[in-house]
């Protein structure tokens, strides 16, 4: 049985959510953040329960994560460097925050006989798979983007650690999230730039990259389903819905809602920068298959974001 | 046109022979090896060539990295913790000296203008795959192995550089390499066994694994012909023979030629440790088609092992 819940990267987006999400099913949470990209005011309704504990420590630091993980029954881990196009700018980042993090992880859960380990993975480990809708079981990919291999570096040690050392794991490979605390991605960077001018937009590569976008109270519900339900060693699922859209159609949903028409001007290019993927959209029938579908489709999703970020300015003043 | 080649792990089993031919062939080749398991006296023949250069030097000090890069127009990456078998008792040793040191390899590459890197995985990666013999686009693996995983890793990484940087690679799946200067594997410990104690002889596992031989020299010039033939941004092959034999197959051949008949005793279970693959075979049509092919067969191979053995009992009695 699954009480204690610790959850790396629990101050962010995804994890926030997942926080009020178990608290509110009757599970004790521990969130462990170093607060890189994650926010407290994430945790305003986590923090006012009783079975809720904070800890702002790093996945570096091993003594203090052994310490977080005493008593835990599984371990959520997103905490991750998240942002798949700045990593040719600083590719160290990826290894550290991701592959070595993930490394430190599994090694403090053995010493800590935590042996159960959800991990937010990503569809860019599919690089620019040929078969699309892409399965869990697509061809062996071949890697573009440095996010992209960290992430498969982080899967490869998981199951490892599954063979290995007798864990239990469970995979998940999202599309884009979004909804009410959305921190970063296509959204967010348009929105944020219309609020500051609204009558010019724009668009890395040709804005006709197809992306495929998930609500995140469906993503922390079909996480929360795929643990329930999926008992192999391994457990691989995709994340998303079956829908997907250009991103001059994610800009036509954001402009015609906000009521503007701004000019747009568009970088070129068919991709958005190096290791973007041009076309990003899972099969995810065996998600479904375990009874799972999403509430909230990609337009629904992002109208919710803008609405969220439109009453939460201060999130995108913060963020440079 | 690729002059001067640095092969890292170059004192290696693999990597003396791949200096031997190299130089043969004309080219300059420097060794950068910590001899953690290479032996200076696998290069005799190199150090008496011109083109030579050794170096003795760590894959995690950047520094001498740096330096022995100068210059150089093509990087063999073979310097890895080579024992899949020692995962759980080290995990850190595969973390470090496989994916770490990749890394470290690849920025020191990209800050000195080096963008071409031919690199040594391994058959491993495809974990316990259903796809025999398993072809390079084999359904995306689980990893069973922390060996397995941090080549894995290497090859994303190896990747992402390739799409991030401009670099090109050459990355080839080994199966199990024999002949002359071998050091550790399944050959090598039953000659080590039976050298000590001929009557008897111990089998992890239940001697029925699947295993595939690769002979030395076919495997080195497999990798030149890759080099010459294939020229795509990331070139992924498989290495291996059309045959393969079971670990019983493989002691009937040694224990036959050396005229021995030693007690089996076998320790049982299909796996001869955790995380063996009870069935390596690798499809290795991609490679057959750019006119290469094996010269020596499986059974010449471990013959021409045991005769090697035989005639250099130092390599046994130094190595624990």
């Amino acid at each position: 049985m699954i009480d204690h819940v610790l959850i790396t990267g629990g101050a962010g987006f995804i994890g926030s959510h997942l926080a009020d999400r178990l608290l509110a099913r009757g599970h004790r949470v521990t969130v462990y953040d170093n607060f890189s990209t994650g926010f407290v005011e994430f945790l305003g309704d986590a923090r006012s329960q009783p079975g809720f504990t904070l800890i702002e420590g790093d996945l570096l630091d091993e003594a203090a994560l052994a310490k977080a993980l005493s008593g835990c029954d599984l371990v959520f881990h997103l905490a991750a460097n998240a942002d798949v196009r700045f990593g040719t700018a600083q590719p160290r980042k990826d290894l550290e925050q991701n592959t070595i993090a993930t490394f430190n992880l599994l090694e403090a859960m053995r010493a800590n006989g935590v042996r159960r380990i959800a991990f937010a993975s990503s569809g860019s480990i599919y690089g620019e798979t040929s078969v699309i809708p892409t399965p869990e079981d697509a061809p062996f990919p071949v890697q573009t983007s440095l996010y992209g291999a960290s992430k498969l570096a982080g899967e490869g040690l998981i199951a490892a650690y599954c063979e290995g050392f007798d864990f239990q794991s469970w995979i998940f490979r999202f599309v884009s999230i979004v909804g009410e605390r959305y921190t970063h991605g296509h959204v967010f960077d348009f929105y944020k730039s219309l609020a500051r001018d609204p009558t010019t937009l724009h668009v890395l590569g040709n804005g006709r990259q197809k992306k495929s976008y998930l609500y995140v109270a469906d993503c922390v519900e079909a996480m929360l389903a795929a643990l329930e339900r999926a008992q192999d060693k391994v457990n691989v699922f995709n994340l998303g819905t079956e829908e997907y859209v250009q991103v001059e159609d994610s800009i036509a949903i954001i402009t015609a809602h906000l009521g503007l028409s701004p000019r747009r001007t568009y970088a070129g290019g068919e991709r958005g920068w190096i290791g973007d993927n041009p076309f990003i959209f899972l099969d995810t029938t065996r998600i479904r298959a375990l009874g799972w579908a999403p509430r909230v489709g990609i337009r629904q999703g992002i109208i919710r974001t803008v609405d969220w970020l439109k009453a939460n300015p201060w999130i995108y003043q913060r963020r440079t």
